[in-house]
């Protein structure tokens, strides 16, 4: 079904990015109808991901709207669409679920060959923008850029929820908050009693010492080289917490000495490659696992000695947490509502849309978890 | 208990290393008795692995008894030793079994922290010799040096078999062949109908292809530079063979045409770490896994995108297949016995001890799989 509004263009603020490092201006963007099996939403919340920050200080695709993690209401749909109608709550999903193609179907992978990752700044179907300042395309973010009042999406990258669930809170699950819980349970299937160690204490490493918690790790070891990390990461489950800048020694070392030859998982959410290494070297001999779900700012290539896997280590990267996204996010909603998994503490800033470029200072400044942003009602 | 023999030194022969690549020597040596908790075994039939050919060429420790494919007759045992008794048949371990240790403990783990492999040439116990030619100490290989009519091994290296075992064939379960069957089994749990990678079709890669078949993959894919291992190659399951030489494009590539994407599976069992990134570049996305076995000659780093992580590759290595040695080497004898599992198809030649550089020869040749050695009756 089709709405009346759908083949109307929509006139409204947006936070554009005309280049890299830029302060982002809030400008009048054109936002046009969505096209077959689109949807066009109005954002409500949207937040600061570490991935919006990276792509806006580093990559080339300009002008462009940023933004991923996002809950909103479907203003109207496009052609063929049956699966949402106008006034649903959804959440954006940056990587889609097509359903159809061997890795959807094959009930083991979230990486959809149809609607995964877009890299180039345009929308799946048509390799289009949907955005425009007087008549000059702006590029879309993930194919989400919820950084705009509307926005349209894939009708496979959203998923459909409760309209009892707050979109103000929701849209942290959308993807840092998802990805972390995900890479301890459906990655790393971290097993009650064993040690973990977690690289880098932002959204997504609390996450992961969440889900490590939950499933009942006797030993969570943070590392961070922000101290003020500390205090705040008990609240998610780090027992212990190791200041990477004030170690005298190798951190692998310490971590070996203090866990009798290495933590049974370690986990690196910092995006740096190096310490993927170090992740590897810090887990122990026979079934160490390292998960690897930073992406990388600097060095894309891991090296590492052979001898870490022939004595027993593995390393796997994780997408998502693993999660199918529009499968499996609204089991997630559900534990969050009865109370099963704590995302409203990653929020620690709300701001008005308006002063979105606060929320990338405090993002650069560590001075964040989740920022969220609040559309103008 | 201990057999009247056990406090006296034996003179026999044993093939000698005395440099990098130099032809062994037949001497006369001495052989130590067992010290305690070890016992000495009299040599029935030894294989030639590519490892000892790697350490042979490469590594500085000589003079030196290579040899750790073997089977034999316990001889005599030392003090504390209750476990074996003399004339009890066994196969040599090259990395035993403590039951004691954090990694033997676990249950999930071969990689005893106590009897693990050994490279400095002595014995576990006491950092010691127990060959020496006139007075002077010649070096272990792996604490089992089976290249010798004599010899001894702590009775955590070893596994008791039953008497009707044929020992002329099952030495090579002592290493390649179960490397290859427990990295397809245990470490990648090869699953029915799946597309299998194996790079390197020498025991080890042909006992990965036995492995994959059994489970029932529906593709198994060889690739060798040797064009003769091809027809040789089928009997043990290998369905496709790819000449690395003669390939005109990168093999990666070939390998994602052919499959649609990628192998479910990669074995890399060359032992050339450049062929690792190949390996993980040649499984597909999402559930891709790649299993590392060899001992790289020359580069000892892999070097790979995380991008192949962030898409959901794994990398795990294996050690002799995952498999426990002393708990586990009994079922696969077992196997063997019921004919579930070919394990004298691997063995391409047969000759007598005294020959044994004619095996060093075949084997930098590529002209046999296994070499079995006789030691004189």
């Amino acid at each position: 079904m089709s709405s009346s509004s759908s083949d109307q263009v929509i006139t409204c603020k947006a936070a554009v990015a005309w280049g890299a490092g830029e302060p982002l201006v809030i400008e009048q963007v054109q936002v046009s109808p969505p096209q077959p099996m689109e949807i066009r939403v109005k954002v409500v919340c949207t937040s600061l991901c570490r991935s919006d920050l990276t792509a806006w200080e580093s990559q080339a695709i300009f002008p462009r709207i940023f933004g991923h993690e996002a809950s909103g209401i479907v203003e109207s749909v496009g052609q063929g669409v049956d699966e949402f109608k106008e006034g649903d709550h959804v959440l954006t999903l940056f990587s889609g679920e097509c359903m159809r193609c061997r890795q959807c179907t094959s009930g083991k992978s979230n990486m959809c060959q149809v609607l995964g990752l877009e890299r180039k700044g345009v929308m799946h179907s048509d390799q289009m923008t949907r955005f425009s300042v007087n008549g000059n395309p702006i590029y879309h973010y993930c194919a989400v850029s919820s950084f705009s009042e509307y926005t349209v999406v894939h009708s496979g990258c959203a998923v459909k929820i409760s309209p009892t669930v707050p979109l103000e809170k929701i849209c942290v699950l959308s993807c840092g908050v998802a990805a972390g819980l995900g890479a301890a349970w459906n990655i790393a299937d971290v097993s009650k009693g064993s040690t973990v160690v977690i690289f880098g204490l932002g959204t997504v490493g609390l996450s992961v010492a969440q889900g490590a918690k939950l499933r009942g790790a006797s030993r969570i070891i943070g590392v961070d080289k922000n101290p003020e990390k500390s205090e705040k990461a008990k609240a998610f489950g780090v027992t212990e917490f190791i200041n990477l800048n004030s170690c005298n020694e190798p951190i692998q070392q310490v971590i070996n000495r203090i866990t009798d030859g290495g933590a049974d998982y370690s986990f690196e959410c910092i995006g740096d490659t190096e310490m993927i290494t170090t992740a590897l070297q810090s887990c122990c001999d026979g079934w160490g696992l390292t998960v690897t779900l930073g992406v990388p700012k600097v060095k894309p290539v891991i090296s590492a000695h052979y001898g870490l896997f022939l004595t027993g280590r593995t390393l796997r990267g994780s997408m998502f947490g693993g999660w199918k996204p529009k499968s499996d996010l609204p089991s997630l909603v559900d534990m969050y509502l009865k109370k099963e998994i704590n995302i409203d503490e990653y929020i620690t800033h709300n701001l008005a849309f308006d002063n979105i470029n606060e929320a990338f200072n405090l993002m650069r400044e560590g001075k964040c978890l989740r920022c969220v942003m609040h559309m103008p009602k």
